[in-house]
């Protein structure tokens, strides 16, 4: 193991576990060292399995604890998610060390991965072309790559993605004949469920070629072209002038620098007579992703808080009329997604290779983690343009045709510790 | 009608027609010019009484229109909410003069009128001790003082309030055994409420003396006195830890100097892993009350954007589970008060005198108008600590019992001038 002696890998080891706020967990160097929190009981073991990897992550864990797990230089033993579940909510009220130069090295990454039109470009290339066919293999089959909207817990993801596209049209109440421009389409889901069954006109940007590729080929398919125009550009560049604004899971790439932008073309497309809908990943506390996140997978990506995502609609006199948090929907969403990407890690490691397998794991697994402890939070905002009444007299609609469905369901969210009793006051 | 000729009258009324941006109403000075806006029909008329009242109108319009109203040196002739309705639409794109002289007046209100805990208290007695006799003429049999919320429009104000209390008890998730404080209690209806139909304890805070008595002498008599305490003091100086916080129509007398504390009041009393509710009047902006309201009617009052009702809750890691814009409903509420309020208009003539009456018909009218028009806005949100699970997994079994009123109701705001239709997309 080299020339240091044991104690000095001691040391190191107390002083991450220190760092974390002492989360549950085993830490052992190969061949070394071998600590753990005293009087609690460890949810995983982790590996380090040579002293370069354990002065790297000494030196930057935010960055390099991910980098080893994807070089296979350190393994979790144990529940992958549960671990960093608990990493994070130990880490939650930790001293922060390192905080100047975690710093530092976000705003740098800011300036590199800057989502000017040409920036996001490279950025959303880097993720989003991976290729059609990767993502097919563990999205439904629809291809949404958002937030779902569970009934009930125990809905299959394909219901639950619809049962998203749903209420964002009935929060929106869709009429026929209106017209809609969707900004950030994805595979062109939502795009092509809201033309046919609300029976709107669509235009959809997206500046991903695959994705535009696929979705233009769908709404051939179905015979909506006609209805819906993909167009592969910028949200910058979106023209026009349309009843509904919708965005699902693209603020997230917009960036703080950029969010008057975005007000503009929300502003530019609906006026004060129109009515929109944001969906994004979001927090408690404005901050941006991890540096591993955005180094290895999420190139640009942010996360606003609610409070600075409404620098978006209040300049412009916008009406907030709705907030719905969905997190628990997301680790729901990303529990599926996992499972059938571990399904198909053989497929995947043949198209890529095996760090890519342990990066993408790492992303969804930490995803998971962090919307269930509430580092990451879900936000759909409904609002309305300044001279427009409000959409709904009271929600009920929304709920109007879900009850029965509710009635089966367990009322109570998963994983609670502290399980809340469902009692006559609530019925 | 003094020296100055007749077209001197004309183009000072000309001025102020211009400044609301060419309201829909005809400007009549007593015995002098005449003016309308041309091409539109008048929905009212201003018949200023003399010229005096005209050079006030002129310099200090924010102020001086309440007043002269109030002092009958001003008559609207034709529907007072409906005119004050056209009057904000058309003010809120005309071009703002005197912005320089209000601002600073509105400054200097802000440190006259500060609510400090002294100056809090004095702002609190000068409206809410009136007297519950006064209250009592106007206000829903349980003197509820704040939005109501309306199954369906047609709803009695009775049983609105009532559903209003309901629905911030199941928002909340109010268990049997549980500890809530409430922030501003008003006359107890609420505290009381919550003991008696979801078997909470509550310490319940407010300034207002009368308002106190008047709970707790309800509270004796309802026997609950062992479960609900009410306190006659300050938000700032609320003790105990509790499982739930609420406050339903007091942020509004907090001030925007405030928040901090209001804040650190909030996360003193429910921590990280309590839930919490506040409901408050708010705007699209931030922006102050008018300085005749404050002046008149609500010493100190502020209404905060929602952007910056989130300083309350940010800086303490809350995460925002649902926000709901009830602004149609408070416009409604205010319309059954000032229908009660004019069927009492000659007992509060006898109370006080009929300069009250004409500056409180002013306030309710133009408050009607302030939230029809969208000038105000009506929010509750709901929250968590950090280290709490979301309280519903979705938001259905808050509508599950009202399924079937729901299916009877008008499913369309009132008052929408482009009404939209009710399709099977939305059933």
């Amino acid at each position: 193991m080299g020339f240091l002696p044991r104690f000095a890998d001691e040391w190191v080891l107390t002083k991450i576990l220190k760092a974390t706020g002492q989360a549950p967990m085993r830490l052992v160097v190969t061949g070394g060292a071998d600590v753990s929190p005293s009087g609690i009981s460890p949810v995983a073991t982790v590996v380090i399995k040579d002293r370069n990897t354990l002065a790297g992550i000494l030196r930057d864990p935010e960055v390099n604890f991910g980098d080893a797990y994807m070089d296979g230089k350190l393994e979790v033993e144990g529940d992958l998610v549960r671990f960093l579940e608990e990493v994070y909510r130990a880490m939650e009220h930790a001293p922060r060390a390192g905080k100047w130069y975690s710093r530092m090295a976000s705003k740098w990454l800011d300036l590199w991965q800057d989502n000017s039109p040409s920036g996001s470009r490279e950025n959303i290339h880097r993720h989003y072309d991976l290729g059609n066919d990767f993502y097919k293999l563990w999205l439904d089959d629809q291809l949404l790559y958002t937030c779902a909207y569970f009934p009930t817990p125990s809905s299959t993801l394909e219901h639950a993605q619809i049962a998203k596209m749903d209420h964002v049209c009935r929060k929106l109440r869709l009429q026929p004949g209106e017209t809609v421009v969707e900004a950030g389409c994805g595979w062109g889901a939502l795009a092509l469920h809201m033309a046919r069954e609300y029976g709107v006109s669509v235009k959809a940007y997206n500046v991903s070629r695959e994705q535009i590729a696929f979705a233009r080929e769908r709404a051939r398919a179905e015979g909506l072209s006609g209805q819906v125009e993909f167009v592969q550009d910028d949200y910058r560049a979106i023209t026009g002038e349309f009843d509904v604004f919708v965005s699902v899971g693209m603020l997230e790439h917009v960036g703080e620098a950029h969010l008057d932008e975005f007000s503009e073309v929300i502003h530019r497309s609906i006026g004060d007579t129109g009515r929109g809908l944001v969906h994004f990943i979001g927090r408690n506390h404005p901050r941006v992703f991890s540096r591993w996140i955005r180094k290895q997978i999420f190139p640009g990506a942010h996360t606003p808080s609610l409070r600075s995502a409404l620098n978006v609609l209040e300049p412009k006199n916008y009406s907030v009329l709705d907030v719905e948090n969905l997190r628990m929907h997301y680790a729901k969403t990303l529990e599926h997604w996992l499972e059938r990407f571990e399904r198909s890690k053989q497929q995947v490691t043949a198209m890529y290779d095996s760090r890519f397998v342990r990066a993408w794991r790492l992303y969804l697994a930490g995803s998971i983690a962090a919307f269930r402890v509430g580092d990451l939070q879900l936000f759909q905002i409904l609002f309305t343009g300044s001279r427009r009444e409000p959409i709904f007299w009271t929600r009920d609609p929304l709920y109007a045709d879900t009850k029965a469905a509710v009635e089966d369901a367990i009322p109570v969210v998963e994983n609670v510790r502290e399980k809340v009793k469902w009692t006559h006051a609530m019925s």
